[in-house]
């Protein structure tokens, strides 16, 4: 266990160093499950602890630490100068069920490892540094995502989870209120943030690809998700001659190979995904009369977003008429693109030159807290690899020397912004 | 009821009229579950019930009727001059689960009538005629087919059932003897079928859409059935760039489409279907990683088939070789196509003719009972439209009008063999 030296507002640095794979093997503990993974949901008994540990762990800084309302945990040691100028820092606390020991903890232990550096090395800061435990990100327990950023920004609307639980049928609000939390009243506690950094990997395989250690994030990806459904006529597959057939997936195939080949002719950093495919009745002698298939297509450009799915949708629709099949789509998830603050971008990259880092400016496929922020205070991202582009998985990992660069690009911008 | 005249042997003839459609709700009316549609899988109490109904609607012919080992029902009537030479027509009396009223049991009942307007025309036949009401032909209640006509020729291995049960557990030995059968013990009762002719629904929509209603079958198509698996990467749908791809949806897409587009080159009679897909995990934001997909593909000239299905393989591994994506192909089902007698078809033919009616000479792209019976006694096929297509379901129909040309056509040809 940490020792608690409740020594709230008074800086105590302690020397002993402490790795970073000390420190994520430390807080991957703290799971709901026996491994392999991690697993932490919202609220749940483990989550409670992480929280707590974590709450003492930057205590032992000297750092002032508070929860909001519904669990955030927050951070910070006052500025000199500017204390009601809040440099923030930090991720998400939840993780997915076998999850990795990566994904989102690891924003909020870099936070640690760069905010521990800057005191032990700078002092105290001008502006107040912060780092936050948010909440809730994944979405894992409940299906509601961002809950912890959006409470942050008071835009959580109590209305969407009163009546969600979760897969054991507990309520939301049971377990927030179990928890020690409940429903933001009134204005957020912590609404002085003037800048967010959030250090993430990458999960993907971009940065491996290039050989580059740290990514500046310059946009997080908007995303467009369909549900298709192609109604045909199921017939035998003996007896009804190539003719008289209305193959739904036949119809698929062509969508997919036309759509896909458009997607690769338009470029990156559009991708495009067939992830889901339901025939029925599925068999191997039945010509399928009705096939459901999903679609996900994410770009950083809202208007080159739209455009091609646009194109998609006509090009289904075509295909479908000229096939005899009928085509229902059903665009249930339209999220237009973040981009992240130049400034800050333009601060992580001088940072990454001036320290020598290996670095390359590059966009988010995933979704991230940092989404939540952007649109609100300046805010910028840091990757760091994730090697096979693996995540959500027990089998997640980032070798300890490149989150050293991501913590060391962290550590440098927060100084830039804060001291 | 059936009132049982218990004249076997001797020629009565019942005079009242029995219209086909009576006939065909008599007979459906034996099943397993109340409706929709009929459930007679092979021993059940409905099939017990409904073959020995049969026999008694046979022995009121006056004709001899006899169930072989197993429960092929027989019913014969003995020819004047050639009594040993037999000439068969018939059909399986077992049906899928929720079947239709006349797949299999219409070429029973078809036979009844036809023999019946024999008698009363032309009296007692030359050869002997002889209708066969099969055991089993579906392979719905245990995964096994054609154990009826198998049986008629000895060709059945017990080996091949005696470990097998059905959905219920209840094994294929069991349920035959609790039946009141059993394995057949050295040759076959009845082993002097001279010809056999049977009378079925198409189960297609060929003689629909042609307007013809008596099919003259030529063949009955071979089948090779695949499972293939396709082994890539899966991957974050967001974070994977569209060039880091292994997606084996995509390379599906390109089989079906090349596959496909070949097949309707090559032309009637082939046809290709796939029937089956399953991607892996099957979820809307995660690249699939692996896809298993079914290929069934048909036609009634073996080396055509050979060729194709060889060109399809090839052309398989080749598109996922250019993905990098691993291709395992299992060919699970490699049935030969086969042709009807050449002798019977003529026949068959010049009835239609000289009796005016509308008819077609064509392929079975189904299997049936008659493809047991043609590699080893002249077979002939006569079908009747089925209205849609559609087979296997409660809404499978033919217009009365269309079976009474196809029982016409039984009959006259029926009279031409064995009178």
């Amino acid at each position: 266990m940490v020792k608690n030296i409740e020594k709230r507002g008074e800086l105590v640095i302690q020397s002993a160093p402490q790795t970073i794979d000390d420190l994520m093997d430390w807080i991957s503990g703290f799971s709901d499950a026996e491994g392999p993974g991690t697993t932490r949901l919202l609220y749940s008994p483990s989550w409670i602890k992480a929280q707590h540990a974590l709450k003492e762990k930057f205590e032992e800084l000297g750092m002032m630490v508070e929860f909001d309302a519904v669990g955030n945990l927050f951070a910070t040691v006052a500025g000199t100068e500017q204390p009601n100028e809040v440099i923030a820092t930090g991720s998400h606390v939840d993780t997915v069920a076998r999850g990795g020991r990566l994904d989102g903890q690891l924003g909020i232990m870099a936070g640690y490892l760069a905010v521990k550096e800057l005191l032990e090395k700078e002092g105290k800061p001008k502006k107040s540094l912060q780092i936050i435990s948010m909440a809730e990100e994944e979405g894992s327990r409940f299906p509601y995502a961002f809950w912890g950023s959006k409470n942050i920004f008071g835009i959580a609307d109590p209305k969407d989870v009163e009546d969600i639980s979760d897969a054991q049928g507990i309520r939301f609000t049971d377990a927030m209120r179990a928890a020690g939390f409940d429903f933001l009243e009134g204005t957020p506690k912590f609404d002085r943030i003037a800048a967010f950094l959030e250090l993430h990997i990458e999960q993907g395989n971009f940065l491996e690809n290039t050989g580059k250690k740290v990514g500046v994030v310059n946009a997080i990806v908007g995303q467009k998700r369909y549900t298709v459904i192609l109604k045909g006529e199921a017939n035998h597959a003996g007896t009804t001659l190539m003719e008289y057939r209305k193959d739904t997936v036949e119809c698929m195939a062509w969508i997919i190979t036309q759509s896909i080949d458009k997607a690769k002719a338009e470029g990156s950093p559009l991708v495009l995904t067939f992830g889901r495919v339901e025939p029925k009745p599925n068999t191997v002698n039945v010509v399928p009369g009705e096939t459901l298939f999903s679609i996900d297509c994410r770009h950083t450009d809202a208007q080159t977003l739209d455009r091609f799915t646009l194109e998609i949708e006509e090009d289904m629709r075509a295909i479908a008429a000229k096939m005899g099949i009928q085509i229902e789509i059903d665009k249930w998830m339209d999220e237009a693109p973040v981009p992240m603050d130049a400034r800050i971008i333009e601060t992580i990259e001088s940072v990454c030159k001036d320290s020598g880092l290996s670095y390359q400016v590059m966009h988010s496929g995933a979704g991230h807290d940092s989404q939540i922020f952007a649109p609100r205070v300046p805010t910028g991202m840091i990757f760091v690899p994730s090697v096979g582009g693996i995540s959500h998985n027990p089998a997640e990992h980032t070798e300890a020397e490149d989150i050293q660069q991501g913590v060391q690009a962290l550590a440098e911008t927060l100084k830039r912004l804060a001291y």
